[in-house]
């Protein structure tokens, strides 16, 4: 089957925004074992945005648009494709009572406009999915053997609705069994990681292998179309096994769904472990990352941002004659920070961060540099990294880096 | 004048690679006045994308296609252009020279391999324009009042060569200048925000109004045409005044680069204050906002993160007994935070977050319950929120009216 995209939004062609849906949901595309041959973007223009479904509709089996359900004028995706398709748009009592519940605990100060209720309207006979995370629910119109499917732009509301909503009837759709196993790698290079598997990727055929490139990480995706999910499982998981003798502890997860902050979560609360972090350049983002795991709370009770020198001695009793001596970016004042650390929040792991995240360099060092140091019993590791990229992109690096740390530290 | 964007890739089809390319495009056509209406996707194949580019020429003045210039087979872009224009390929010996030398000085152990002259061929009569960091020349093919402009994909090739040829190239061929500003509103919600404006959209031409909901907050764009820089100034000017007597200190800028945390930051700084942060369900995400900011450590030296009660007594020396008696997760807790963590980081204002992010209730209190502390001097001030949403976006909306708090608080 033929899927196509349609993202709609005048900040997509203003440039304001980078369409992370079109490649959120190409690669969603792709695990379904659809094929997508065309991606469209269109402003909140009626006219445009009816071209480009027509167009959409005549080559697609699927068609997917994203953007434009917002309660504002200037949103036109569900008002255009009824017409479009030759539906009539009528009130969903439930979208509605969702809209209602939704705005009165998020907005309690502010007046329930007029145009809400414009949310509430779905095409007569449309398959309406919740939203759980904002007031446009999502819409699936099928016809003459072809579905629209329409998502809310926002990407923490039309990712959720995609995993829990979309997956199940694009599953229902599909003749065959799809089934894919992601393969998650932390500390080899992306393009080492290609290189690796350019033999299996060059052979393929079913099960198919893609390699993605994230934020420090590399994940290779296998997926396999069979009639069943025996059958599916059988033909990707010999492809796991070999990827796994290849990779060996560099993979830290083999489910898709499972982040590299769940593994260290799930390994500390095994290990009835305490974590403290103690973060400079990184001012708070990894633990940010770490409480993003709910049961956090069992492993994680305190953190420290100690941005300062003197709140590095304040805080976690690093030493004024390392800091002198050393600097504060570098493997002792590392060091020290993770140690420091344990002692006041009398934990069991002390992960610390120190480093330089731009734009101006520091101390006589470049840019980039950053030591991340893991305490453990007695064990102390200490790793120095050179990070490429704007400060948002060093300091997302060290934040990766460090769980990845923490997590062979705990191994 | 209308442009048009293709990129060019199986790449991005499969969601393998985010097109940025595309948001840099976009955004550069607006800054050259341009109306860009559509944006396509294709792959490298023959049929679609003389399909697409046919559709972009009849409809644009300026396509612009980036990627498929490569050296391989699967690369077409270059011949399927010069056969929908209708154009012969020539070699071009300036071309041929260029790609010797590159390939001698960065593929030194790489033979040049017969394809590689493949991208010394031009469509006859093009302008050509030369890739200082890659070997595939761009080209501008222009024929009956359009422009079709062939770019590199990888965006370290693309960005030097459209600011260095493209911007010369577009500089000539534009009459008219583009000019915008964007207020940005936190403390309104978007749809009361688009209510407040629509009289201004609907009598809109030039300027034009456009709403941007983000999280937690509203901007507003407003954008002329005119003849010069000085008559767009003219127009843009008095609608950026009635927006703000209508929103009055809801607008924290109208400064498009200038984001939440840099006005608070700014304003820190400007009346020397140190700020320190106690966060709780946030976990640190507050602080790492602040931290975006080059210069923060000026005003933030340390911040503290308390995710169990234990260490909220200990760390900032919240009460046991205000724990017990109105919990962790209550406006009394949120303050005794504040103050606390301005006593031991003898800082100037205290911003404390508390809440429940989820996915479970607790203390008897519902997911999305957030109380957020700001104290400076003798002023203390502490809100009530109830956020939608999943964790992640509890914690996000919560770090934005922390911020916003905050800037009230400066003011």
């Amino acid at each position: 089957m033929v899927a196509e995209l349609i993202s709609v939004g005048t900040e997509i062609l203003l440039g304001n925004i980078v369409n992370t849906n079109a490649a959120y949901l190409s690669e969603k595309c792709a695990s379904f074992g659809l094929s997508l041959y065309n991606q469209q973007v269109v402003g909140d223009n009626e006219d445009r945005l009816a071209d480009a479904l027509k167009v959409a509709i005549e080559r697609s089996d699927i068609v997917i648009l994203s953007g434009g359900l917002g309660p504002t004028q200037d949103d036109l995706t569900k008002e255009v494709t009824a017409k479009v398709m030759g539906c009539e748009l009528i009130e969903d009592a439930h979208s509605k009572d969702h809209i209602i519940s939704m705005l009165k605990s998020f907005a309690l100060k502010e007046n329930i406009t007029e145009n809400n209720w414009k949310q509430a309207f779905v095409p007569k006979g449309a398959i309406i999915m919740e939203n759980h995370n904002g007031t446009a629910p999502g819409i699936i119109i099928e016809k003459d053997g072809k579905s629209i499917i329409l998502l809310p732009g926002p990407p923490n509301e039309m990712i959720p609705m995609f995993e829990e909503s979309v997956t199940v009837y694009l599953n229902k759709l599909q003749p065959e069994i799809l089934y894919s196993m992601m393969v998650k790698i932390c500390g080899v290079g992306e393009s080492k990681v290609e290189t690796l598997v350019l033999d299996l990727i060059n052979g393929q055929t079913n099960p198919t292998i893609a390699t993605y490139a994230k934020t420090g990480e590399a994940h290779i995706r296998i997926t396999a179309k069979a009639k069943n999910l025996g059958s599916a499982k059988k033909m990707v998981e010999p492809i796991v096994e070999t990827l796994k003798d290849r990779f060996k502890d560099n993979i830290y997860s083999t489910n898709e769904n499972e982040e590299l902050e769940d593994v260290v979560v799930k390994e500390l609360i095994n290990k009835k472990l305490q974590v403290v972090t103690v973060e400079s350049c990184t001012g708070g983002l990894l633990a940010g990352r770490l409480i993003n795991v709910s049961g956090v709370s069992q492993v994680l009770k305190q953190g420290f941002i100690t941005y300062a020198n003197e709140s590095k001695m304040k805080l976690v009793n690093v030493n004024e004659s390392t800091l002198k001596q050393f600097g504060a970016v570098s493997k002792e004042v590392a060091i020290e920070m993770a140690k420091g650390g344990i002692i006041e929040a009398d934990a069991d792991i002390g992960i610390a961060i120190t480093g330089i995240a731009g734009p101006n360099a520091e101390e006589d060092k470049p840019v980039g540099l950053v030591y991340i140091a893991c305490c453990y019993k007695d064990n102390v590791v200490v790793k120095e990294y050179n990070f490429n990229g704007n400060r948002q992109k060093v300091r997302d690096q060290s934040v990766t880096k460090a769980l990845d740390l923490l997590r062979r530290c705990l191994k």
